[in-house]
């Protein structure tokens, strides 16, 4: 244990963070989509790291969903990074344990007062599917010129029929997971340009449902995404799609699973900033059924301080189901 | 996060606290009451704090109820505090997010070394209920006198008939809650005497089932409540009611639900106090059936420390049902 | 609460840490006992102390295990220590609270860095059964010849028939547990000599069922171990026995429950040691029948820190069933 009174080089190895977001969700239900009134604190979240040395690290993120855990209530606690960083160099570390896959512009920064809109948008919730941690081992190496390279083996999806193998369906949270089929994941991210961030990344599993499903197979994810600053403006997209093998999925069209959006902002002043979202997406986008799905998005958040935000927006959904919920929600969040 | 390393001012800003407390209760039923002879470790909860800036302040508190938390398991984890303190001038701040109610004595302030008796009292369990959060936002004034005032817009109770609409059972802890119905607490206490503190505090809700049932309607609540300590005595005091609207509760009874306690206590020496408490509460107090019930308790706190306390108690319950359950308690808590 | 800016007298009075474990099983079943392919972090624990002053300490340490809880989540939240020590004179302290029973090697030191292989050894988790908790209160006495005394009243077990009266199925985790019966354990140790640790311990409940089943009655264990390390070779071994009264327990053989491993190792380098472990058990130890279990484990612990390690091992089981697992598991741990 750390104790404060072994000395100041204890308490030197250890850190200690948190984030949360409060949602309030004010929806209409049309064509026979169900309103939604409701109050939730989706994720309060603490994290606690410790520097073995000057090359081992550890990391860690535990999160409370919904508030409230337990026998038949709606929350849960998860484990969403608890990994070893083994510096090899100065510019290669393994890391090993339980980790957030380096996917998206969300899934490893997704503390709220660093993006727009109360709800993280859809296309990072059910393509990719954020926010998605696996267990298991890899490199990454920091290229001097601004490019990163990523590469892991590690614990993989396990979707069914009965889900219509949707790709978010498939998370096993490490929770003990069925390991008969393992995934590998490879991410590029170039920085080279002072506010620009350019990234992509691939994942291969053999079987996407563990083997469970004779008429299933392999699994393939490609994925890129930008993220550009100039001035008061940024620009933020992504474009996400998997291909499943099988005549299982192709049944059913999720043999292509894919998405985008695009998100424009504006910083209006030092506190205030405004954006819009286009974002669509298509768990069964494999056959000429009438599946996507796309929602508009506009609102403001207002920093009270750089890391405690309050939000604001409102969002029209255009699904091909004509099963739209649109209004408007409200957050407050917080990282330290 | 708050790293050591990143200089004493970072650490600064952090606050880490918690308490616990460990139950045995020994009662033997009476005229159909079950025994209980059971050990619990009720609550042990941490609190974690950030200051981030002279003006604003981050404040939480998460609690494993009952040891154990999970599937099948008798307790859970919960989120009772996480909210965002913005102070406006010297006396005025506004708090968002998820807070305690400034309803009564022991809502807000619960540790155990602060209170007498192995269990809380059951006015303020069944009638106020504490411990009893929601999420919104509102305004602290602090006068000059002594006298504080608050204001809170804020999620509310979804009870039900088949909960016979005790206010208990309409907790939603913030946890996906139903925000059809929001409610409007305002609170009032005057701490200008040295020794004394008086406090009070008004609830209304526009529909207290979230106008999911169209047999009832709006509550209101009342709460009073006296703490005085003159040199070794102490008197703490309570008076609790709710008014339910409809004619869902008027048929059992439930459209009045009231309580009062009384509890004078004496410092033997500087470690050891005792006490005796009387309290009655009534779920259905708005007809004629005899369904109120009433508990006496004596017994003796001691402290190690100012906040290590060790307790014993003993209860008899006179209840309208004539279904008691009387009997010892035992009792250790902590609070840092 | 502790807050660093009250003072470096707040701070130094917290103590903070924490250890966690990835395990890997990759196990083929014969005789009918199922494959086993499986990614799970078991275990993540967060450990919590305060320091009320010279004589008076807090300790706690909480769980989640199985990376996910929530319902129908793999996982659970559990408390497993929390506890006030109170030194009464130098060499003798009052425990009272939740604590770990002074039993067995792995029960009170199971930081994934202080032991061999991937999972732990299946005598102290199906004859002691660790982890184990219990609420209670008594002493701890330390004489100057190495000698270590202790001695609690506490929470018991609960076991039933359909469970087959084993002991590990019998913990209440202090989670609202029947206290109809209490149990007291006493425990000894020897440290004397460097490098030698010899330890036993004796535990009795009156019913160990909490006086539920007719048919059960008292239930006695036994315990001692050895850790003895020379120069690079270490030697651990444990054996364990219960003893239950009663013709229910008699029925199925569960009134004999016993078991013990020996585990021999080496360090072979300053950071890599190779071991091997025999361990045979038997929850039905009583009859004639053929319940006795048996595994043969082989592997190497690298510590690329003192505190971090990873594990590789093979298991080969031999079980009267016929039933047997046999492969290996890869493991990463850390405590800190």
């Amino acid at each position: 244990a750390v104790e404060a009174d072994s000395g100041k080089s204890a308490l030197d190895k250890l850190s200690i963070g948190g984030y949360g977001e409060l949602h309030y969700n004010n929806l209409q239900g049309e064509g026979g989509a169900s309103d939604k009134k409701s109050v939730d604190f989706h994720r309060f979240v603490m994290m606690f790291g410790y520097e073995f040395s000057d090359t081992i690290r550890f990391f860690s993120e535990v999160e409370l969903e919904h508030s409230l855990s337990g026998d038949d209530k709606p929350g849960e606690v998860e484990l969403e990074q608890a990994y070893i960083d083994w510096d090899l160099s100065s510019n290669l570390t393994s890391r090993s344990g339980l980790f957030l896959l380096p996917v998206g512009l969300l899934n490893e920064t997704h503390e709220p007062d660093t993006f727009y809109g109360v709800e993280r948008n859809n296309v990072e919730k059910y393509i990719l599917p954020t926010t998605w941690w696996e267990a298991g081992t890899g490199l990454i190496g920091r290229l001097d010129n601004g490019v990163t390279l990523q590469g892991f083996v590690h614990s993989g999806l396990e979707t069914n029929a009965d889900a219509k193998y949707s790709i978010r369906s498939g998370r096993q949270k490490v929770a003990k997971a069925n390991a008969e089929d393992l995934a590998v994941t490879l991410a590029v991210s170039y920085a080279g340009i002072p506010g620009l961030t350019l990234g992509g990344s691939v994942q291969y599993q053999e079987d996407v449902t563990q083997s469970q499903d004779a008429d299933a197979g392999s699994a393939t994810m490609l994925e890129a995404h930008v993220d550009w600053q100039y001035e008061a403006f940024r620009l933020r997209g992504l474009y996400g799609m998997w291909m499943l093998d099988g005549d299982g999925p192709k049944s059913m069209g999720a043999d292509e699973q894919n998405g985008w959006y695009l998100e424009p902002s504006y910083m209006v002043t030092d506190k205030m900033g405004v954006f819009a979202r286009y974002s669509t997406w298509d768990n069964q986008a494999g056959d000429s059924a009438d599946s996507a799905k796309a929602q508009t998005d506009i609102g403001v958040n207002y920093w009270i301080h750089p890391r405690v935000v309050f939000k604001a927006d409102y969002q029209w959904q255009d699904n091909d189901s004509d099963k739209n919920q649109n209004g408007f929600n409200l957050g407050v969040g917080y990282s330290f």
